[in-house]
C-alpha cells in the first residue's frame, strides 16, 4: 500500500507498506495494522495538518459506510469497518473509496482525462476494476457500490466467476482471462515459445507472458490477444451505451504494453456502438499517472475534491 | 405525443396529438409539424409564460445539441436538428431528452421514486429504455446519450438487434422478446391458449396476449414470462452493478400486470448481484405516474429542475 502527500497536483512525498495477502478473515486487523502505521507515517511527517482528513482507496466494494462488503483481494478485511475505526485511531475524520475510483478521480483532476467530465477509466489486472466520472464528479452509487463493471455479465453460459455468477465481462478480458486462453492453447500444442518460457508446464503459463510475446511479435500470442481485445471492446461497448463518456481510460496490469490492446479496441468499439460511426468518437486512452493513481485520488479526496 | 401544463407537481392541462409513424426520413418535417401545433396549443392556453422554457422528451439518442442521432421509434426525424428548429419557432428557450429519461425524471421528482437519489427507470416495451438518476441529477453522459441500457450485450452469440449488434438485453428481456419466445413456442405445438387469441395464427401471437394469459394463470405463458422475468434481472443486475442504485423503477407497456414481472425479479436479484444478500436490498417497483411520466418530465426539464 502506498501513502503520499500532494503539493496542489504533485506527490512531494511518498511511503509504502506491504499489503496483507492473508485469506482468513480477522475483522481487517492486519489490514488496519499496516494502514495505521502507514498512515502513522505520513501524519508525522506533516505536523501541521492536524485537521486534515484523511483519504484511503481500498481494493472491493466498499459503502459509504466505509465497511467493505466484499474484497476478493483484500479477503481478510471483507466485512471490516475500515473507515470508523481508522477515524477513531487518528481522531480527524477518513473518506474511503474503492482504489479504481480513486484512480479516475486522479486520471480526471490531473491525468489523460483532464479534460474531460465525463469518463469510463477501466484497470485491467486479476480482474476489471471501474471507476466513472460523470458529469465531473464520481458517481458513486446509492449505497458507493457503483463501477462494479467487470461483474457485467456478458454471456451468462460463461465461465464461473469468483463473484458468484457464470460470464462476468472479467472472465473473458482480463489478465486472469488471457492466462486461461493461453493455457487452453498451449495445451492444444499452440502458444509454443510462451510454453518454453513457462518451462514447459502449461499451468505455469500467465497472461503476462502473453503479453510479452505479443509485444514481441509472436503471431500465436497475437491471436489470443485480440480475442482478448474484442471481449474488452464488446464489454466497453456496454458501458458506453450507459454512461456514454467521451473518454475511457484503459490502466492496470494487462494494459502494461498499452497499445498492443489499444489500439483493437480503437479499431474495433466505434462499430459496436448504437448510432454507429455518425456517433460522435470516444477517446481510448492509457492511464497516464502509473501505480500512484489510486494514491493520488485518496489524496485528493481527502482533500475534498471529490 | 403529449403536452401538459404542471401547477407545482400537478398536472392541470394537458393535450395530445398522433406522433408520426413513417419511416422514411425527412429531416424532420412530420414530427416537428406534430410538435410545433401541439407546443402552440399549450402556450396559447398560457400567454403569461413568454419567456418560459420549453421542455419535450423524445425517443431515441437525443444528443446535448438537440439533434436526434438515432430513432427507432421515430425513424422520419433521424439526425434531425429538432431543438434548434423548435428555439427557431418558437423564440425561447426549449430543453430536449429522451422520453425514458423524461420518465426518470417525474418519477424521481413526484412519482415512486422520490424518496430515493439514485434510480433506474427501466421501460419495457418494444425495445427496452433506460433513465438513470445518479446522487439526485439525471445521468446524461458526455454527449447526451446515456442510459440507452437497451443495448447492453447480454448474450454475443444471441439475436440480432436492429442497432446493429447481436444479443442486446433487449432482445431477451423487451414485449419483443417475450413475443418471439412465444411464437416459438406455438410453432412448437405449446400455449393452445394464445394462439387461439390470436386466430391460430402463429405470426399474430403477441407478447401482450402472453402477459394476459399469464395474468389469468395459462401455465405455459407463466414459464415464458418467467423466462424473459429471469432475462430481466439478469440484465439489471448488470446495471446494478455498474449503478448500484437504490431504487428500481419499471414501467412501459410489459409492466402492465406488474406483479407478474416484479414478484419474480424481486427474488431473482439480490442472487444474482456481487456481495449477495449481504448487500443492502434495492426496491424494485412499478412506475406511479403511467404513460404521462414521459411529459411530465420533460415540463420539469422545462422549468430548470434538472
Amino acid at each position: 500500500m502506498l501513502g503520499v502527500v500532494l503539493d496542489g497536483d504533485v506527490v512531494i512525498d511518498a511511503w509504502e507498506r506491504p499489503t496483507p495477502t492473508g485469506s482468513i478473515a480477522d475483522d481487517g486487523r492486519a489490514v488496519l495494522e499496516q494502514l495505521t502505521a502507514l498512515l502513522g507515517d505520513v501524519l508525522a511527517s506533516r505536523p501541521g495538518a492536524e485537521a486534515a482528513t484523511i483519504g484511503v482507496g481500498l481494493p472491493g466494494m466498499l459503502g459509504a459506510d466505509g465497511v467493505l462488503l466484499a474484497a476478493p483481494n483484500l479477503l481478510s478485511a471483507q466485512g471490516a469497518a475500515i473507515a470508523p475505526r481508522l477515524e477513531e485511531a487518528f481522531g480527524r475524520r477518513v473518506v474511503l473509496a474503492n482504489d479504481a475510483d480513486c484512480a479516475a478521480i486522479a486520471e480526471a483532476a490531473v491525468g489523460v482525462a483532464r479534460m474531460h467530465d465525463d469518463v469510463l477509466l477501466v484497470t485491467l489486472g486479476t480482474g476489471i476494476g471501474g471507476g466513472i466520472i460523470a458529469g465531473g464528479r464520481l458517481l458513486r452509487g446509492g449505497r458507493g457500490y457503483a463501477g462494479e463493471i467487470g461483474h457485467v455479465v456478458i454471456d451468462p453460459g460463461g465461465p464461473q466467476c469468483p463473484c458468484g455468477a457464470r460470464g462476468c465481462w472479467e472472465q473473458f478480458a482480463s489478465g486472469t482471462a488471457l492466462g486461461r486462453l493461453a493455457r487452453d492453447a498451449a495445451r492444444a500444442g499452440r502458444l509454443a515459445a510462451v510454453l518454453d518460457e513457462a518451462g514447459g508446464d502449461v499451468d505455469a503459463v500467465r497472461g503476462e507472458q502473453v503479453t510479452r510475446a505479443a509485444a514481441a511479435g509472436d503471431a500465436e500470442a497475437l491471436v489470443l490477444v485480440e480475442e482478448v481485445a474484442w471481449w474488452l471492446a464488446r464489454g466497453l461497448a456496454n458501458l458506453v451505451a450507459v454512461l456514454d463518456p467521451t473518454m475511457i481510460v484503459l490502466g492496470g496490469g494487462l494494459a502494461t504494453h498499452g497499445e498492443l490492446l489499444v489500439d483493437p479496441v480503437r479499431r474495433l468499439l466505434p462499430g459496436m456502438l448504437e448510432g454507429g460511426r455518425s456517433r460522435p468518437g470516444i477517446e481510448v486512452v492509457l492511464a497516464e499517472l502509473g501505480p500512484r493513481a489510486g494514491a493520488v485520488g485518496a489524496a485528493l479526496l481527502g482533500r475534498g475534491e471529490q
